[in-house]
């Protein structure tokens, strides 16, 4: 099927199309490229929710719960899961993985897992790219579920509008340090199985937390919600601190900047990946594969990227802007 | 003083010059580039070691106690340790500090502290080459002490040689996944504070965490140790460990692929840090700040790519080695 008759169809009603589109744009490749092209001119009518948290904390539960609320006031949700298949982690997620099949059932459901093992620097870009392919097949939501370890799935996160990070009461002391990052990156906050022991402790340390970031009036402050997701406790709070989360974005004009930034962040990690590829490339004379013909005065790390990088650019002058 | 008058009196019986050396390499500019380039080719005496884990594993303390240790076999630390000092893990860890400092009094030991907060990409190459300064003072051993959260501090531990991953029984549950960048990057693993509940648990699951990776009967199988760090238990045991790993190291020859690969590694850091840098400078006419000046029919993220990758290099054809 050509690209053209392949975007005329790709619509949430024929999740073969997306199915296959998503497939499509996973490889590399001319044809890969032009198809992103043209999806991208189709996006920025899905609204993209980003959920993450540690392994156990019920990202998969909360996905699947707020998912069927969606579903049940007729709005599509497409999802991109990111599997960790980290020797380590690989099987334990095997049950969250079956309920969520069970919810793309639903016609309005699609739901995309990838695999986050061995592609390291490319999956965020193409887990944003799939969000592209449900956002142009006209779903209302799209969802990324990923776990929050490791830049690359906190990157996907950030190609989110709004961030839930979802958090359990055991987390507790290490919670502080820990997840720094996820603190950083979450719009609204979730304490998950909240009836567990612990859990009011855990409510006031997360909070005197985030009173610990500096906040401006014009700011919006982080929610602390209380969930018991596998009792559908709470989501219907989650989701509407979502829309007020969207509302306060588009009023403050800071989904459009958002989204802006997150464009531009994009356009810089292909080009980083270019060029990681280009000086790793059997073709580029100054790579790594021929660091043994490098000329003999050349000796120290700094030296041989800066002929490494002068090769690159052609001897051009450019002030990298000290 | 000139580059030549410090290098010269660079030694670990001069305190103040190897402090210096670290900071004039702190700062970006040509000065420092030479500066870091005259070093390197003084250094591969040392030998690194890495010591990381999540706050509270007692790091600190596991480190102070090797260091010790060396100091009473007559050897020569110096050790570059990485502040947390994110909002939320800013206080935390003064005690340490001050423990640290202590160590530092000896006329052997050398502490340097670099803040994470702000530096980012530019931290990991940064305390390399702190790393570098000591090793070419010197010092018999360099330490990275380093929280294992984030990439970055994670790069600075692959500097080593060996990498000695602390965790504590709390860890427990979660640790499965939670730590899955850890358990990959561990050769020794301390199992600190030891003596409380649930230490016996904790070793099985890490052992059996670390039986789930494959391994060929060439390979290092990472031991797991017991500590107590503050008692100095088992302070011992991991010095015999790490000597045991760099014997398996230097019989295998992987001493010198190791470090071979990491200097790659570093070589394309700093090339990718200079393509970052050039594509966001002003003089470069295709960076972000005139990404409203691109041509209409460029629209997309991977389209604008490629007109900043083709004018960053010139137009020059290369293969991106698809």
């Amino acid at each position: 099927m050509s690209n053209e008759s392949l975007l005329e169809n790709l619509s949430h009603g024929n999740k073969r199309i997306v199915s296959r589109v998503i497939s499509l744009i996973e490889n590399d490749n001319q044809k890969s490229e032009e198809l992103i092209s043209q999806i991208f001119s189709k996006t920025g009518n899905a609204y993209r929710i980003g959920i993450t948290g540690p392994p156990g904390a019920g990202k998969s539960t909360i996905t699947n719960q707020l998912t069927k609320l969606y579903a049940s006031q007729n709005k599509t949700v497409g999802i991109v899961a990111i599997d960790p298949t980290s020797p380590f982690t690989g099987g334990a997620l095997l049950g969250d993985r079956v309920r969520m099949t069970e919810i793309g059932m639903n016609d309005g459901v699609f739901i995309r897992s990838m695999a986050s093992r061995g592609s390291l620097g490319g999956l965020s870009r193409k887990a944003v790219d799939a969000g592209d392919v449900l956002d142009a097949a006209g779903y209302d939501y799209v969802i990324y579920e990923t776990v929050g370890v490791g830049q690359s799935e906190l990157d996907i996160v950030e190609a989110a509008d709004t961030t839930v990070v979802t958090l359990v009461p055991e987390s507790g002391d290490s919670i502080q340090a820990l997840k720094a990052g996820l603190m950083e990156i979450g719009d609204i906050f979730a304490l998950n199985k909240s009836d567990r022991p612990g859990a009011e402790t855990a409510i006031s340390s997360l909070k005197s937390m985030l009173q610990l970031k500096f906040h401006t009036e014009n700011d919006w402050i982080p929610e602390v919600l209380q969930t018991i997701a596998s009792e559908n406790k709470g989501i219907e709070t989650i989701a509407e601190m979502i829309d007020k989360h969207r509302m306060f974005l588009t009023e403050t004009n800071e989904l459009s900047l958002n989204r802006l930034k997150q464009t531009k962040k994009r356009i810089e990690d292909i080009v980083l990946e270019k060029v990681k590829l280009t000086i790793k490339s059997k073709e580029f004379n100054y790579g790594f594969k021929d660091l043994d013909t490098l000329p003999d005065q050349i000796s120290s790390p700094v030296q041989i990227a800066n002929y490494i990088f002068k090769n690159l650019t052609n001897n051009k002058e450019v002030d990298v802007g000290n």
